[in-house]
């Protein structure tokens, strides 16, 4: 069981997981009030969800502004994600070699401390990122999301596995239960992902049905949940304050005899 | 997924799963106190512990104290149960027919609201007691313990089936974990013995890699979990006022979109 890293490091005291709150609004000065106002809620990272933002199609200024959220909430770590519309995000007036462009931006200034790609994109464009995160010290998460099914533990372990291969950092399956029994199935896949992998694993089962799995994640390998800031960027997401409060119920737990 | 019934109606208000707390001192003025002090706490019922208590060779005592705790705890459900020193109880002076002879006093006198028996006693014994709990309208548990280990999701789901063939009300499967995987096997057996059978099931993972389903097994349709009073009476058990602190946040969570 591997903690997410930045630089390095173990963040979140090398504990799992580490709490992520998303930024998604969709202006400069909304997103600075929203970091600033997630960060006294005391997550351990925030990841910008930039498919929201309204002018991801300027560059400079997405950059300036990653640098801007960092410091407005206190200098926590920042995970810069483009979640692509195939993948439950918003739509974005970029092609994808212009997200490339802008992810290869943000490296390039160090401007955020992970990246979030997707396994599923075109190995090329992962391969650049790999190669702009790595020259950077950057964190790389490679993830792969279902909104609408959760494929069976086998292919769940497949998707770990080739986040891994293909030079992830941190490998991350968010997928849709329609049953309790597809919940366990991810924290199943989970748990043997952190097992047989050498990297960082995160999994979440989504939605009303799988809000359990955020809490209970990291007892089963898995590196990182998110909670709701001002507003959720997935279904399921709990409000922080309650997260934390479950999480350290079930960290008292495991210390006991 | 079905909750605990005392008299055919459910308790906890039908939401899964209900708070137990045990009472385990060894003498009648502690176990008062025990009881009372344990009803401040806000569970759904208490179990007492006789094998714990000093004068369980007493009948008359027994039964009397038995009605004298749940009037101690202003009436909540009373859950009488001799744990045998073969699935982790004390050693008590009576032997098995004596035994059978104290439940057959408590279902007569109604002194309590449900009891439990070992799956594995005496074919003959578990016969008696459900006659007596059926002409007593009392909830018959029927349960199995390991304390060193976690027989595979098959066996456990087995476990369950025999106490329904049995005549249980409520299977209970308390078992030790040795991995994660193990903790996984226990809700994946509660889960689907919760729809394959037509009774109330309850699971539980010991020790302090298994406390994570003390708190999540409800969702995985456990109708039942212990949480520590005075004392814990199995390894893992936690506060109450813990359990129900990350109870609330799940339940919070479940209904959440």
């Amino acid at each position: 069981m591997r903690p997410l890293t930045v630089q390095g490091r173990p963040i979140a005291g090398g504990r799992l997981p580490a709490v992520c709150v998303p930024l998604v609004a969709r202006t400069a000065q909304a997103l600075l009030a929203e970091a600033a106002a997630a960060a006294l809620q005391g997550p351990d990272l925030l990841e910008w969800r930039v498919d929201f933002f309204e002018g991801i199609g300027r560059t400079d200024e997405v950059v300036a502004l990653a640098a801007q959220l960092r410091a407005a909430a206190g200098g926590l770590p920042l995970l810069f994600t483009r979640r692509s519309s195939r993948e439950g995000g918003q739509p974005i007036p970029l092609d994808e070699p212009q997200v490339l462009a802008l992810y290869q931006a943000i490296c390039q200034a160090r401007s955020a401390d992970l990246v979030d790609v997707e396994i599923e994109a075109d190995p090329a464009h992962v391969a650049a990122v790999r190669e702009a995160t790595r020259a950077a010290g950057i964190t790389l998460v490679l993830s792969f999301h279902d909104f609408q099914r959760t494929p069976p533990a086998s292919e769940l372990l497949e998707r770990f596995r080739r986040a891994h291969r293909l030079g992830a950092d941190v490998g991350k399956v968010a997928v849709m239960p329609q049953s309790r029994a597809d919940v366990l199935a991810l924290l199943q896949a989970t748990w043997e992902a952190s097992q047989a992998l050498p990297i960082a694993v995160a999994g979440m089962s989504m939605g009303a049905l799988g809000a359990v799995s955020r809490v209970v994640g990291g007892e089963f390998g898995s590196a990182l949940t998110f909670g709701a800031g001002q507003a959720a960027s997935a279904p399921g997401q709990l409000p922080v304050a309650d997260l934390r409060a479950a999480l350290a119920v079930l960290r008292s737990a495991s210390g006991a005899s």
